[in-house]
């Protein structure tokens, strides 16, 4: 092996403060190039880059090894620090170089299949495939440490604060619950299976009843889904649990980790308490339980006007016939920006959320245009139009169907024409906690479900309503939301055996079904349980909205493609028979 | 749910300086007496216990509730603290007690299966079903605390050392080395299978090529294998690697790290640097490659001693014949605390180490008595005597036999007998590094193996004998070990291909084996692979070991017991037939 020169500074951080110092850099050769008699190398590590100059005041035998580095090349190198004579201004080392006294090669490299500069336009499968070289960019690595310092400022928060961070098992129990399991085939117990966790849920509250106090803990857990959107089979959750406590508690505490997180990661000073908004209050206005604070286009609904009550245009009688709404969004502005080809694109997209169609009314200065102008006289577009105190040049688009699809359906809307017209401006923070959310609702079969889980504490005063009208009943049940992404959520748990027992009832839950599921838990509450509640974050998720990325791709180091495959290493891949035979099992062929 | 006191204190921090004040504390009922017309609760939370006491100046509904306070219930507390009448000087909050004015129940408990207290006497199983009973013992979440902190310490130290904390990937490749690997069965790619890692070895060295620089984790390793001793199935490391550095420069960094643990965490003062024995000399003088330097027993060699050259003591005779050595251990003063009794129970414990017997020479004011008396004069007992410095009332104890049956046996026998006589000191922390370990060894097939990896770096001076004389050849590995057990390890890695491949070569391994194994991180080392070295700690081992445990399930919150199973939730389980289908797997009846 050769020689290791020991470094005395990273790449990206000398300056002028440097001249005349000698230094010692290890790195990638980002770039070499020939200029007349001297060479120039930019030498790259993670921090930054570095220019380095051999000319001839060295061996000849190092010149000629200079002139033999080409990309990728891993060297080290010791030289003095000069001042460059053409500076670079995009560069915080941009002013300075260094002159080579010492080069080592460490390794040579073949031609990378990938550019390492950030912007490059590489298919993602390739990047996936040369991950270790990807992860040289330097805005892969800053986000990396990015990821790091955020871990690192939470667990010195939660510890002041009191939490222990404890490991919870990652071979469970399979308790299909949302997602499918992961399972893992038991070699001592063949026939049986572990699953990987979809969340220390359990565990977490068995830390409670064990007197844990205050749980934190930064964990893997995996659902076995469909990756569309921006999924992986396995995640990061950061992890909490309190006793003692209730909801005030667990969002002022939280409150205080996010005020400073954004303080120190972001330069952003967020001022608390946050805002909290009831579910109910969410969907009215946004037409989302996760709404996105940025911009207005607030919903508002029509049902009581005049014109609308007592339409006989079919898609707005049918709706509120049916027990649907007709509700609509008010572009400010916005009817010069969407000619009748962009709403009927906008239309398009919206189906994918049940709409059937979107009416829409253009404001103008001397009257109301509108795709339904046959149903409506120019007197009832006012009443319509006033309900959004609408002025010319607003755009109001209206869709009228059950409520789901009402609220999805603008939700998305408001949205996406946010987005078109450049609101979603990546400087504002907008964090909200969500609260209040109903108990229970009806799955496609009309089944009463736990929106959360069935171990959610139900609002102290809607108690009575469990039993004459669970469906009103709401939550102790919060989310924190930033610029309309849930970032996390979480509950106060039930603690009273009666008021569990009362839950699995009305959930049609068996006594065998809950035993089966979950059996150990409920063994345990019986021992004592004190009040708890608690909360998890997605980390990857969180991430990503910091660093303003695209995709939790960005804020990981090896993530998975669509298909689940670790493409770097070929996972998952075929085994030998003789690993199927130990674990008593086989592929169905 | 009944109302919540919020806490002021926790129940083991109140002192005479609180004497006065208002405050409430939650918890568990650990003890609840009548005396008179008082009535006295032991409130425990993970920090401790203070005594509450219940009078006359409470309310008569409030006092009733008090009388009806049994174990382990779950209530909260207000009260003002005085000074207790009878002071309990065993416990820290034993000068005070709270006199209630306020109590809130809620939650009551069934009598628990087992005590709440740290030295009862337990069946394990009865420990790990009730998990959660078992965790509300003070030594228990004093385990967990105590974890929490090494572990935010050595965040701390890491992170201060320019150390990036990345999270590597849970669902792996399946590559069978070392131990077998838990298989994932994939449901989206049918008749293919993920692995549990057994070590984040690959991608640490994946982020290594990738410019990460310094990586530090904490992570959950798997492994499939007998649990006898102490293992589980899912343990924990703490791992490292970094980039141009050679084995001094980690080995110094983790100096720096195992000195703050030791300050901080055990106000100990190590010295530094720390001792560092090549292998070859542990073996000589230990028997160990994990040796335990808190007492001597040193080995000595008998093979040159006139007396046994030139034996016709069979045992002996036969031993160096075939390669063997003769070696033996003096125990100081050891003669009259071993009967012939114990002397034949310590030869039968032995024999699990392969050793067919034990030889023992008394060596005694006028002479020496023996188990050999037969086959050597006094003169020759005299000559393997001085071998040790013995003097009357020492006790020799020799093996004879292959080398690694020899060491392994006279090993077990030193730690044995300190053992037996005391002087494994817990309140010793002998560290020391043990280095130039062998590249290679021989399998019982007769095969070249890795002693390590086959990525471990051979020492720069050796890699000539790779080609004459491999099994000569050390390797720049290195473990840390503390009172003879090895708490962690590592090396500096290969990052030359050539010499990668004369590693393949000289085991064996063939290009389509290394390909189909180690394809993915061979391809990664041709584009410009950095120098790098690392290490990893057993965690659990660590804290074990740190708090004096005699296993590592006390220092886990959830472990499993014996047959891999989790009996607190009762896992592994079977799973329905629809999961496996999705999977495209059948269990073989």
């Amino acid at each position: 092996m050769s020689k290791l020169l020991k470094r005395t500074h990273m790449c990206g951080v000398l300056t002028k403060e440097n001249i005349g110092e000698t230094v010692t850099l290890n790195g990638w050769v980002a770039k070499q190039r020939s200029l007349g008699s001297l060479i120039f190398a930019d030498l790259r590590d993670k921090t930054g880059i570095t220019q380095i100059v051999f000319d001839d005041t060295i061996p000849e035998e190092t010149f000629q090894l200079a002139e033999s580095l080409r990309s990728e090349y891993v060297i080290g190198v010791s030289g003095t620090v000069r001042e460059r004579s053409s500076k670079n201004p995009d560069l915080p080392t941009g002013d300075i170089e260094v002159l080579a006294t010492d080069l080592v090669l460490y390794s040579a490299a073949e031609t990378p299949p990938i550019y390492i500069k950030d912007d490059d336009n590489v298919d993602m499968n390739l990047r996936l495939k040369y991950r270790y070289l990807d992860l040289r960019k330097l805005k892969m690595q800053r986000n990396l440490t990015f990821r790091h310092n955020v871990c690192k400022l939470a667990r010195d928060y939660f510890d002041q604060q009191g939490f222990t961070e404890v490991e919870t098992p990652m071979l469970v129990r399979s308790t299909p619950e949302g997602a499918r399991d992961y399972l893992v085939p038991s070699r001592v117990n063949k026939g049986h299976f572990y699953a990987l966790p979809q969340s220390p849920q359990l565990f977490k509250q068995l830390l409670m009843v064990g007197g844990t106090d205050r749980y934190f803990q930064i964990v893997k857990c995996f659902r076995d889904e469909d990756l569309r959107a921006d999924r992986q089979p396995e995640f990061t959750q950061m992890d909490l649990e309190m006793s003692f406590v209730d909801q005030d508690d667990v969002i002022a505490i939280q409150e205080g980790f996010l005020q400073k997180l954004f303080r120190e990661m972001m330069g952003v000073e967020i001022s608390l308490p946050l805002p909290r908004i009831r579910y109910d209050e969410a969907m009215e206005r946004y037409g989302s339980d996760k709404p996105d604070t940025r911009f207005g286009f607030e919903l508002k609904c029509l049902n009581d006007t005049e014109a609308v009550k007592a339409t006989e245009f079919k898609v707005f009688r049918d709706a509120l016939d049916q027990g649907g709404d007709v509700r609509g969004i008010c572009i400010d502005g916005g009817s010069p920006e969407f000619s009748r080809k962009n709403i009927d694109k906008l239309t398009e997209e919206t189906k994918a959320y049940g709409a059937r169609g979107v009416v829409w009314i253009r404001v103008e200065e001397d009257g109301f245009k509108s795709s339904v102008n046959k149903f409506f006289t120019q007197e009832e577009f006012a009443e319509i139009v006033s309900v959004f105190d609408a002025k010319p040049k607003d755009l109001i688009l209206i869709v009228a169907d059950q409520p789901k699809v009402v609220f999805d359906s603008l939700g998305f809307l408001r949205r996406r024409i946010a987005g078109i017209l450049g609101l979603l401006d990546n400087t504002k923070f907008n964090l909200l906690w969500v609260v209040d959310f109903p108990m229970f609702e009806k799955n496609e079969e009309g089944e009463i479900t736990a929106m959360h889980h069935p171990f959610t504490h139900p609002k102290e005063e809607d108690i009575p309503l469990l039993d004459t009208d669970p469906l009103a009943v709401k939550a102790d049940a919060y989310d924190i939301v930033l610029n309309g992404v849930e970032m996390g959520g979480g509950s106060v748990r039930i603690h009273d055996r009666a008021l569990q027992q009362k839950m699995f009832d009305i959930l049609g839950i068996s006594k065998e079904e809950s035993q089966r599921k979950f059996g150990f838990l409920l063994e345990a509450f019986k021992y004592g349980t004190p009040p708890h509640a608690g909360l998890a974050y997605g980390l990857d998720r969180m991430i990503m909205l910091l660093t303003g990325e695209e995709s939790i791709r960005e804020v990981m180091a090896f993530p998975k493609n669509q298909n689940a495959q670790c493409l770097v290493s070929d996972a998952p891949n075929t085994v030998d028979d003789a690993q199927l035979e130990e674990l008593g099992i086989t592929v169905i062929e």
